[in-house]
């Protein structure tokens, strides 16, 4: 039911998913709405199932809507499906916030992490990075950036298939020792425990792919994310405008339209298909609110390479090597920096 | 001294100022080389003034360079020259965080201001945007951010033009309570205390032209600023690659040119000159490392329009408002919110 053409394009996500690759997907949401969309279509019916979940938590509700007001909420339900067997993974194109909270308060934490935190794969110059996290946590400690660094690392080796993920702080400059204290915290944390880190990241290298792996607060990540958004598509607009405006620019409009489509791609949400949910006890893939068809399959199949990897095994390994918690414990303790 | 084309860049910046408008420059730094420089130039000598300083901060420094080490450099003497009678603002192209920290030692804060911020203008589809902090203060307090919104709103009014200002607070969320306890704190003490506060901006609204003043911590509006540049240039360079792989889109090259140039003023720091470092006792302009004449000259117009307006005095009388001392006054006791 999440997202702005829910729940059609995540039917016909969902279609275009089964008839790729071999996987079973349990709908959830309101009955009557998903068998009409099914309808429409022909696959292979055992490999689809509808449950029934009558509340919708909508966009601009509060995050905690699924927890508090609506316990009968396709987010709630799709959710609590990952405690039984036979349910893998969750994939919602809904509210951000509610799903964060329902992940995170429903399924717990893994062992070892002690925030969530989501991550997202952007397009660069050098094929992609994994920046991480985007807004799930917006008041950072130190230790908890660096456990997403850690879990970007797997993430990265094991769905994104880079095997050896180098690993960058986003920072307001180059050197140590820049930043505030959180970032300052955080740079010799990564540095003690992490072996691929490539030390701070500045904001305008983030799109020629210096790093695998872009570690932040989910503040900023999330302010990263939309500003580019929102550029582009301000762009694009001056663009068209300029292309209106001169008689003799309106013979260059197709040919610039094939440029602004390569330009698109560089926050197109459909190529990667959302951005994972980190730290919780389950495989859970946050689309955008935006998401099309193309989309929603292309989450639906990154859930099944964080499956058949089994990343909850390696982050569990990874966040629980006696240094990591040592040090994860001795900076929380302090009282963090941010 | 200061910036990747000095002193060139700035004595032809400063010599097409002094063409244009009524102003007398100081140039500080190392005598012999301004003097080689001047030399090719005509111009009214009696507009002119060269102080020697035999330092030079260097781009990569730390930003306690001027203070400890250097105390001889450029920035630290042409700091000092506002100190006395006759010289009422200060432009360097140089190290922004030196330039931050002898303009807040050296000439301390004004009254009613706990932190310096600094102001950039970006330019968006409706006019521009005045972005306030992008980088001087990297762990700011709720108090900070309003004392920031306050003197963007002067500096908007007196220097930029806007008759009533209107100001947004940078967050993840358009909804009042959405962000960390900074912007939780920010907006309720922005919502009490500003007129003209039209609430959140979400980030993707910022090249939109939404608000004429976006408040935000330093760490995050230099982040936000450094992406906006890095995603420009990469688009950029995307399109020349496009360009090259098709016979036919070279066509449209010269045609696409047209449009990139539109599209880099976005991004062009020269049509603005420079970033105010507000809420020090004194006029301070910082400019992009990369300025040409036209930023610097640019540069040294908008901080005569400061002194003309004398924007100091007006931000002092906004910021020692009883309600703004009193509701600073709570929040900073109460341990802030970062």
């Amino acid at each position: 039911m999440g997202g702005d053409h829910a729940p059609q394009a995540v039917v016909a996500g969902v279609i275009e998913a089964i008839k790729e690759i071999k996987v079973h997907v349990a709908l959830v949401g309101q009955e009557d709405l998903i068998q009409k969309e099914l309808a429409q279509y022909e696959y292979p019916k055992d490999h689809v199932e509808v449950v029934h979940a009558p509340e919708v938590v909508g966009m601009d509700e509060p995050a905690i809507t699924p927890i508090r007001k609506k316990k009968n909420s396709s987010i709630t339900i799709g959710i609590n499906l990952l405690k039984q067997d036979g349910y893998d993974a969750f994939v919602s194109a809904g509210n951000t916030g509610a799903v964060v909270a329902a992940g995170t308060i429903n399924l717990g934490m893994l062992e070892g992490v002690d925030r969530p935190a989501i991550g997202t794969v952007i397009p660069t110059l050098k094929e992609f990075s994994f920046v991480i996290d985007v807004g799930a946590n917006t008041e950072a400690k130190p230790a908890h950036l660096l456990q997403s660094a850690l879990m970007a690392k797997i993430y990265a080796r094991e769905v994104l298939g880079v095997e050896t993920p180098t690993i960058g702080l986003l920072n307001i400059g180059e050197e140590a020792g820049k930043g505030g204290g959180l970032a300052k915290e955080a740079y010799k944390l990564m540095q003690d425990h992490l072996k691929n880190f490539i030390g701070n990241i500045e904001a305008n290298e983030v799109f020629s792919g210096k790093a695998n792996c872009i570690v932040c607060d989910g503040f900023v990540g999330n302010v990263l994310l939309k500003v580019s958004e929102g550029l582009l598509e301000s762009v694009g607009k001056l663009v068209k405008r300029e292309v209106k405006k001169s008689p003799v620019a309106m013979i260059g409009a197709g040919l610039m339209k094939m440029g602004l489509g390569n330009l698109r791609k560089l926050a197109d949400y459909s190529e990667f298909g959302g951005a994972p949910l980190l730290g919780v006890n389950g495989v859970v893939m946050i689309g955008h609110g935006r998401s099309n068809p193309k989309a929603i399959k292309n989450a639906i199949k990154a859930t099944v390479r964080e499956v058949e990897h089994d990343i909850l095994s390696a982050m569990i390994k990874e966040l629980n090597r006696p240094d990591v918690v040592t040090a994860a414990r001795s900076t929380n303790f302090a009282g963090g920096a941010s």
